[in-house]
């Protein structure tokens, strides 16, 4: 059965982005990118500094409550209904739980074809990079970097810490069936 | 049954987005937004300016293709499908067809509670309000401000022309059941 | 002499960039914009949360300290540069000090013909509205709507709780001389 | 005498904004940045797509016109009067004119102590990180990546093909007097 979902999994500032737009520009077929950041911005704001939401403290540490986990299901599985209904979808999330938030997507997205993606960055580079692009609450690329990959098991990896966005995309798309 | 989604209707720049935040911040209870901006943030960047998917015309101009009706399509049955995961949500959306645009949405809501809003603003005014945003391509304003009202029907309408989009929130919280 | 400077003062969500884009557009010659935000934005991203810069706190309050002080005094010195080198420029800005601050606009723009406008909103509409465009610390809006024209003298005032931003800027544009 | 000012030249998705805001970081004085982005910010919206302003081509290419030069002019005035008030700045810009442009920038900023950095990326590289970004015209990256260093003499050129843009402004703050 072909590839109708892509999920990549990966650390703040370690390049999903990028890739997910690489991604869409060089496979052929259209593919729609939802992602954790876009869950957040259709969250009310009132959420986005709460307990029962998502917190990002100033050291860059995220923390998500009840409330959270609640809506978040709901789109994991209105994701997984787009795929069903026709959609190819490329998702790029951030796996705070590890082996825990991948079981959550599997069991959305339980009897649909799936490439799991494990997109590391070093440390210290993705620190920089978060440095670099000045939008982000510094610390979260290091908090982040390791925790989210444990447990968590991949169809393949790619590592951005010496690779460009487009060179990942290109393996990505290479592995798709 | 009590109301799990609220689709507002309006022409670009009447104050959709504003008046979801405000409803957001208004009811108790947390909803989720989503609209035809992120969808279109979704596509793939070459769909956003082909024929097959959107077109923003120098003048104001959108006309979008099959390949952006079919993604589309899968979007909007992911959207139900959020709902009947315990989710409330609110869409933000142009109804470019019309009557056609409500039809779709009806037929992916089928048998969930809606709430369907019209947002009304004076052409005129819409337009100075896109060039006081500064974001928008021009012309989209007066362009869209009566055709995305034709043959649509509302549980209630809010005009922005003269409200501000707390008020309007404030009147749609209001009418829900 | 003709006027080569607009300065508008305003608490934060008054509408004060809305009406500058306005005013770019309906004025014949064109005008540079630039105004406190696009100020902090050249700042060093350490300075926007240290004492010794600017800090936004959680309640809506914004103090700011020496180093900020520095830096603006030289930022103002070179917007009025811009004008004795040809250019026509509009700035917006927040006047947390009140004659103060003016009085350091004054200082800088020695000699040069400005107009000065007070962009007035209600308190609690420019709150609302704050809540609307969902980008802002919660509370400026209501704490700066009348501390930032205390002790200020204008040339016109103009108050966008119930006109338009394009409205706000003919009239000013009108009081051009 | 220390310098007082650094100039960042290189084509479009080079990463020339990144490297500024690491510089910003790594110095231990504050020090203010612009470019070209906030100038054409600055400009009034019609500017944007007409001959006398600014023309970003949907082949990458741009092109500016007179009315667009003095402007400019007056902008590259205010930012030595900056200096010269005793700000320190970092400007980056992409010099479409090569030499000529950065004869423009050495009459304005004459008797200031300057440092010129160049700032190299391979075209396919740049292009590839053009699509990842996803918010410039297409065809920029590629089209600028040398003519802009055609005739500029450096004090150091920096290259991010495979460098970090953390330690492109560690190169850099080590060559500052």
């Amino acid at each position: 059965m072909k590839t109708r979902v892509i999920i990549l999994n990966g650390g703040s500032s370690s390049g999903k982005s990028g890739i997910v737009r690489c991604l869409q520009e060089v496979l052929q077929d259209p593919w729609l990118a939802f992602g954790c950041d876009s869950f957040v911005d259709a969250l009310p704001a009132r959420m986005t500094s709460a307990d029962e939401g998502i917190v990002f403290a100033a050291d860059g540490g995220v923390s998500v409550g009840e409330g959270f986990r609640e809506l978040e299901a709901a789109w994991t599985d209105g994701i997984a209904a787009m795929v069903r209904a026709g959609a190819r979808v490329v998702v790029d999330d951030v796996f705070l739980g590890g082996a825990a938030s991948q079981q959550r997507w599997r069991k959305a997205l339980d009897g649909l074809p799936v490439l799991w993606v494990g997109v590391r960055c070093e440390g210290a580079v993705a620190a920089g990079r978060e440095v670099a692009r000045g939008d982000r609450t510094r610390g979260m690329a290091a908090a982040q970097a390791d925790v989210v990959h444990q447990g968590v098991s991949y169809d393949l990896e790619v590592d951005t810490t010496r690779s460009e966005s487009m060179d990942c995309a290109r393996t990505i798309a290479a592995c798709l069936t």
